[in-house]
């Protein structure tokens, strides 16, 4: 039995004595201790593929940030290469894919990804749930399969995603055929890490706001909906889509059991659009930047806005890398000492 | 007198036969014509600083595109080097200041610049507004305050302008200061435009986005909004502030006349929201990758959507610099020929 369950309850909408707080990229270059594990292994990918190492950083934030929370340390991209798409992680550049998908040759080449492919990332599971030692829940993730597909057709990160979005206006079939594909791996990926110990799931969807409402509902979310769907009968999903700012009404209507916010979107209008569904953010990471009174008025004045019930307290996006630690810690008991 | 006022009257809100369309970025790398002016100078900023040269591909658009606008060729950062902050152009990589916005001091050694500091471009604007004869009207424009300011403190590009929005959060007054002496410039400099011929203006935040609606209101719409009182007097001006999605109802509050709207904003919403004033956009520049019909089906929905009256048709961004020239004057021509 979870001693702190405060995440579980407060994404089903149960009632808690204050909203549960995890962070966004907690695991990550604000930490010292995350740079000196991280320094043990010989590049990211090796890094993400080591159980024991992807444990140690899960971990971390929640001994030294105290969050209600420890989401395991891995990469959206692993679904990509346990697909057949290989990639390198550049140092100040990001992910760089070797090939990427430009026809229908490409993606039936791809396989669907089954758990066992990604044993490093159960194992990993497994052993950050021993070591936790049920003080609070694991939270598992994937990336939304539109995300994904932009990766696997750009080939590296992009500020447009022009190439990606190219594809679905031109290749719209083959765009279906292999967020398809990605959405079954998904669905065995997942299931997997519920299987290892995720007690919660969430999907990313860092590049829906690249795309047109009409699109993001057609290429993006009722691939997510599936994975909902297949899903939320196990744990409570969250669904994340970033810059999404219309879409949180659509978001409700799936199956998942929480939705999160980017710092665009107002607190107020998206209860107002919520459906009674868990809501999660939304502070601007940038205000971790500020001096200590203007966090503690800031944060105070989100946590009354979105009220005691029915929210997870997080960033609006990943903590960013420059951002002092006790920075962190500051805002993680504000919001544990608010009084609700 | 001009020969097709269509976008000043769309602008105004006066009727129309039918909508005028022009483009963001009309003017670049799409054309070739273009590719074979920029040849003929050194780098980016000589090009920029060259009234024959910046003429001829601002006119370009008109002749081959048959666009109902012409757009000067400049670019946003030659206020920041009018106040005395260089930058570089760098290839593949964008701008480059090598000073950048730290404390007061580097503030007050920036000078309020004066439409006599930009000489070239109102050169530019006099040689276009002479060779254009007439046939369409001639739009300047400026970067929003914010924008600019979030170039001088970061000094480059920026996914997160995390160091810009540091700033904002930790020296707040500095910002305002800032902010008020950027308005000031380009208050100085649009005056400068229409006295040189612009008939038009749009005020361009890029990088509203990266902003809380809070912030964007504190930081960017109130020194937008003094823009267009100072200018708005004169002649129409159009805001465009890229992800502003919650923002449209505000700047519909501004003297402004018309408000650019980027691809993710619902045209519904934004015609509910916008206080019977003008909108402009919005399709997704990618939306000229696709095949023929695709274009002429998503084009005729978006043009059905904002109605003739109070509308001017653009992309919800700029072009993307590999992008059909057909396919833009296809998009072009499905404009001027829809039946309203």
């Amino acid at each position: 039995m979870l001693k702190n369950d405060l995440l579980l309850r407060a994404a089903k909408g149960l009632e808690v004595e204050r909203p549960p707080i995890w962070l966004m990229r907690q695991a990550g270059r604000v930490l010292p201790e995350y740079r000196a594990t991280r320094s043990k292994a010989k590049n990211f990918i090796e890094f993400v593929k080591n159980p024991q190492l992807a444990a140690e950083v899960t971990i971390q934030p929640v001994d030294i940030l105290g969050v209600d929370a420890a989401i395991i340390f891995s990469d959206i991209l692993v679904i990509p290469e346990a697909m057949g798409l290989p990639y390198q992680m550049i140092e100040a550049k990001g992910p760089n894919f070797e090939n990427t998908i430009t026809c229908k040759a490409d993606i039936d080449k791809l396989k669907i990804a089954q758990a066992d492919d990604l044993e490093y990332v159960m194992q990993a599971l497994k052993l950050t749930k021993k070591n936790l030692d049920n003080r609070v829940p694991l939270i598992g993730f994937a990336g939304a399969p539109f995300t994904l597909l932009a990766y696997m057709v750009e080939g590296s990160g992009s500020k447009t995603f022009s190439k990606a979005k190219q594809f679905l206006y031109t290749q719209p079939q083959l765009a279906h055929q292999l967020l398809d594909k990605i959405t079954q791996s998904t669905i065995n990926y997942l299931k997997g890490q519920v299987a290892a110990g995720a007690d919660l799931l969430q999907i990313f969807d860092s590049w829906a706001g690249v795309l047109s409402e009409k699109m993001f509902y057609e290429f993006s979310l009722q691939y997510i909906s599936k994975i909902c769907d297949a899903l939320s009968p196990l744990v409570p999903v969250t669904v994340f889509a970033k810059d999404a700012h219309y879409a949180v009404q659509k978001i409700a209507q799936t199956s998942c059991s929480a939705i999160g916010l980017d710092w665009t979107i107002n607190p107020t209008t998206a209860k107002n659009n919520s459906n009674g569904k868990t809501l999660q953010g939304n502070a601007d990471p940038c205000l971790l930047y500020a001096n200590e009174q203007t966090i503690i008025t800031e944060t105070h004045a989100m946590l009354k806005t979105f009220g005691k019930q029915s929210y997870i307290c997080n960033l609006g996006h990943g903590l960013y890398p420059d951002i002092d630690k006790e920075k962190v810690k500051l805002f993680v008991n504000i919001v544990k000492d608010y009084k609700w």
